[in-house]
């Protein structure tokens, strides 16, 4: 078994380390998905983590780690999306600074939140070029730390405590499944369920239309994210060299969902449970209520992702 | 003091009678709300209670009083909102037919929540003189026993566990804020906070298109509810016999507040907590958003009565 790079030691540690900080967010179950699904659902709620999104995990964990000339010479990272805001919020939690790219097409309400975290936003060029080149003139000026939103081994154990904490209320779970952009949520999940839960199994749900995670497990080698097209947001990146063989070892499959089923997933959870969850959060239950069969009559934990939706773009409005 | 409809006593025996089938909701707090209202706010999510709001805990508990000769003949109401589906689901739960005479122009997302539950619907003309004598005939023809939304003793101890829970789990609360429509959230409220946790003010919040409480309180008399308009859809009735008197004695003040601050209020609540609330459970927030200076610093309890809003109608869109 090669080394991966954290293990449930890590996740433990991670734990503590950001517990000062971080949500410990609900376990919730409805009935009425559960008759819908005819399987047992728990839900491990990370829209109700701060920043509204599982990413205050980790980024949490890699700022906690850093000694104080790190802190004081800030963090940086490219991202338009909650991986931004997380590290802009732990950045200040611990009073470093935090300097994000952001392509200038990024929209004015994702701007406003890591803005609204005190971070000092670059803007460039909506290209990947532009992105980490302007991220490398950052760490270069600033000598600031970069904090990978998924490729970076103690991004990965923090976000292995959602599943710590939904383990330790549920120990019981047949199988775990968590959505896969870059696959940061999905390794940490897995090294945890597969190391606390033996016999749990570790699923991966990812849009069909970024399903490059899919097809780099079944092609064994990582493969471009090239125009992905989901309107999941959150996961259209592709696979890093440390969470690539973290799912090799660790997650039996990665089950592909269309936009459809993906958008009345998240809505009947906005019906029957009462809560917001953005459309990469609702993968993995659109990938269970797709193949029921193979879920009936277990007891499944799903990772809700996240909660950052535009309130006025709901993706069933005409 | 003059006799009221219900004790501390009866909330405490409702809450035990209707344990086995309700849900004990959530007390939510948001580190962002209290900084936007600055003051501590815990919000009891009646949200995620049976039928999405706080209208089961009364309709159970007068349910489960009854006879198995009572029960044998079924429940009757007529309603359109919440009540109609927390009657239909408590007769279910106890083996009771529930009936339930709708306005023909009640919107079919509410039909088929009721026809879900298993109720069996007589519709008629959208007036209350329509649809009192179609209840009348209903409990001439079939020896059914009605159960009022609000003007039912059972009841309004029933909706009085919502605060005995929340004052359980925050003992230490200045102000508890609920909604008042007909009284009955509001009534179960005052008499727990004030019997339970005296110097807990209690204060109601009223949409002010809507505003018969606040004019009745203010007159010493019942006043009907004419022509209200607001988007608090669930608070448009009048006071009753029975929860007048409660008010009078034990409500410190009705806040009003109009239809944008509402809106203004159940946007914020969805976007910084990512919880569904409908316009209604707003309502309380706004009142408290629009009068700061009152409660600054304070301890601010607030009932967020229920979830039930048509995802293709938001208010805030255009």
């Amino acid at each position: 078994m090669p080394q991966l790079c954290a293990s449930l030691e890590d996740v433990r540690a991670a734990a503590e380390r950001i517990a000062p900080f971080a949500h410990r967010t609900p376990v919730l179950t409805s009935t009425g998905l559960d008759r819908i699904a005819d399987t047992a659902l728990f839900f491990k709620c990370e829209n109700f983590q701060r920043v509204g999104a599982f990413k205050f995990r980790g980024a949490m964990n890699a700022v906690a780690k850093l000694s104080q000339t790190e802190l004081a010479r800030g963090v940086a990272t490219h991202s338009s999306g909650n991986h931004a805001a997380a590290l802009a919020l732990a950045g200040r939690t611990r009073g470093a600074g935090a300097f994000i790219v952001m392509p200038e097409t990024a929209p004015a309400v994702k701007r406003r939140a890591v803005a609204g975290y005190g971070a000092e936003i670059t803007f460039c060029e909506p290209t990947l070029d532009a992105r980490e080149s302007a991220l490398e003139q950052l760490l270069d000026e600033r000598g600031c730390t970069p904090i990978h939103p998924y490729n970076h081994s103690d991004v990965i154990a923090g976000q292995g405590t959602a599943a710590l904490e939904l383990l330790d209320e549920v120990p019981d779970l047949d199988t775990v499944v968590a959505p896969v952009g870059g696959g940061g949520l999905l390794s940490g999940t897995a090294i945890t369920a597969s190391e606390l839960a033996e016999g749990t199994r570790v699923l991966g749900a990812e849009p069909a239309g970024a399903d490059d995670a899919y097809r780099s497990l079944a092609e064994g080698k990582i493969l471009p994210s090239v125009e992905p097209r989901t309107i999941a947001d959150g996961l259209l990146t592709a696979l890093g060299e440390l969470t690539f063989p973290i799912l090799q070892e660790r997650v039996e499959s990665i089950v592909r969902v269309d936009d459809e089923a993906i958008v009345r997933a998240m809505r009947l959870v906005w019906e029957r449970m009462k809560i917001l969850i953005e459309p990469s959060a609702a993968v993995p239950l659109a990938a269970v209520l797709e193949n029921r069969e193979s879920f009936r009559g277990r007891r499944v934990g799903i990772i809700l992702s996240g909660g950052n939706v535009d309130l006025d773009r709901l993706p069933w409005a005409q």
